[in-house]
């Protein structure tokens, strides 16, 4: 348990990641409805690069990232139940919404309208800055904290705390499950969870990718197909095949290609975040009523929803763990940026 | 009823409007399933000029245009027990389809996987070209034909046919009701359709229009508001605001502005046709999860139900009765080129 709530960090002073650097940072005492995690592991997710690199203009230094966080309980506040010491749990990305907005009440604390609270370069309701899961401890609202069950390593759960529920929301929102058809653009960080879970939804899968020599891991992830989006072949032979399309890279679509292999009524969703305009023309979308949209995470009862359909069907992430110092993190960011990892980085705080 | 089928029709004969003229051709003989129906009014589609225009490409000269026909049963096939002779019915867009596919089991008919027969200028399974509703009489399979009911007038029921279902199904699929609230893009054929579906479907209606001097009129149909998207500071008044928004005009719409005005899990949903591409930004989508989408007409039970919703609620076409002849339909298709139509033209067949 953290000494009166300091805890050791690794932290990024600048946008450069050369600037990573371990640090000591002070929590908050713990409120009574708080929960302290000793964090065991941090993954690494693509959106904590854009965030030390200042892509939504918004980077506050220095900055502690990580949001896929697991641990142990190691205290909690007077009003707690729903935790207690030594039990094993997971954070995601957010740790504080209004509770009451609409959207909250739902279980989209990603839209509360007052504001979610992100777990790291993001201002509390207390106007604090938060600071991340790249530390030994961390304070956070129990109604954040999600129960890992203990078929799930807490290293390989940690993945699941935001590239999990990114891809598992979507495919529960748009009723994927047995008899439908999905494809999964991409099989990296997202890719290769989206597979696994539509796979054990019972849905039958293919892969759309880039890269050859992706077939066989894409299969024992549960894939009935791989194939290739630079072949023109591909779509010709693909045409009209998909309820349901996850779009898990970040880079733009020829949207009316992809949408040429929907079904009637069948939906692509981007979770990859393409930064350029994307084009499409109306007439693809009438001739089937497709439809184009966005999914942004999970609140935090699907969140919990899609821990437990991942330990009772053993969705595992594919991870290679890191040594938690600031040499290996910059070194992790740099083999993200060139695609260099299968499939997601973990950092094991055991030795920060 | 038609004496051997011979009917009077209005056909183009080129692309030129001014080609319009009469002529008499010959109906199929009844089959068993079939019905025929002694015209009483059709009315005029946007989709009528374009199809003559050939816009899609594949006009088949000469052409019967006419797709939202009323009239009344004068003849029934051996197994027809839908209808009586002397019903008042109508016709949509629609006269066959296999009827067994998944689409036409599920009653979207005008996504048969063998093929939607059309009205007019399309290739029946029999082989032989269709002609539309410009004409005093009509041979039809019995399951396309819908009754209309006694408290619609023919006159004015008939640009529901079309235009009333392809603004209703659209509304009916994406849950508009109380408490939901609805913005339509356009007051004109649609639109002014669309309004009073939504306000009498209980939402609260805003028109998003560019025509100053439609206030008036917008609330005569139901609307709560009707905004000038012209100004600046509407999108600014109106951002976050709406459920559903019905594009209802064929122009390109900046898309992600409209999407700002959208609720968490709101839709833009195209009904007017822009050919030009539609570009936006995944942010847009991403930040609410809004959805774009496009919808097609409606099958059959849809058009049923909206007629009878139409007839309960008195959503009523406000139309301008012309008259039966070549340059009346001339002088038709160019005005609603213009605009210059409040808001649907109905060919009143009684002296064709």
């Amino acid at each position: 348990m953290c000494e009166k709530c300091q805890t050791r960090v690794i932290q990024a002073v600048t946008s450069d990641y050369e600037s990573f650097e371990t640090n000591i940072i002070t929590r908050r005492e713990l409120r009574e409805d708080d929960i302290a995690i000793d964090i065991k592991y941090c993954g690494i997710c693509h959106s904590d690069i854009h965030v030390v690199d200042n892509d939504f203009g918004s980077a506050n230094f220095p900055i502690v990232p990580g949001h896929e966080i697991t641990g142990v309980v190691s205290a909690v506040g007077s009003d707690v139940t729903k935790f207690k010491v030594g039990d094993r749990v997971g954070l995601g990305c957010f740790v504080d919404s209004c509770g009451v907005c609409e959207h909250c009440q739902n279980g989209d604390e990603q839209f509360c309208i007052e504001g979610v609270v992100v777990v790291f370069n993001s201002k509390g309701y207390d106007g604090e800055l938060t600071y991340g899961g790249y530390a030994n401890d961390i304070v956070v609202k129990d109604h954040f904290v999600i129960g890992i069950p203990d078929t799930l390593d807490l290293d390989v759960a940690s993945p699941l705390l935001c590239a999990g529920v990114t891809t598992y929301n979507p495919m529960k929102k748009w009723n994927v499950g047995p008899g439908k058809k999905v494809g999964i653009i991409g099989m990296g960080g997202l890719g290769h969870l989206a597979v696994q879970f539509a796979h054990k939804m019972g849905a039958e899968v293919t892969v759309l990718g880039h890269s050859k020599g992706k077939n066989e891991e894409a299969k024992r992830f549960g894939a009935d197909a791989y194939e290739l989006t630079t072949e023109v072949e591909t779509f010709n032979k693909l045409k009209g095949k998909f309820d349901f399309i996850l779009n898990t890279v970040a880079v733009s679509l020829d949207v009316d290609a992809y949408v040429s292999l929907l079904k009637v009524n069948g939906a692509v969703v981007y979770v990859g975040l393409a930064g350029e305009p994307q084009t499409f023309h109306v007439g693809s979308l009438f001739g089937k009523q497709a439809i184009l949209t966005a999914s942004n995470v999970g609140g935090i009862a699907i969140t919990e929803e899609m821990i437990q359909f991942a330990a009772d069907n053993q969705v595992l992430p594919m991870i290679e763990t890191i040594q938690a110092n600031p040499k290996a993190v910059q070194e992790a960011y740099n083999r993200i940026l060139a695609s260099d990892v299968r499939y997601r980085f973990v950092i094991d705080m055991e030795i920060l």
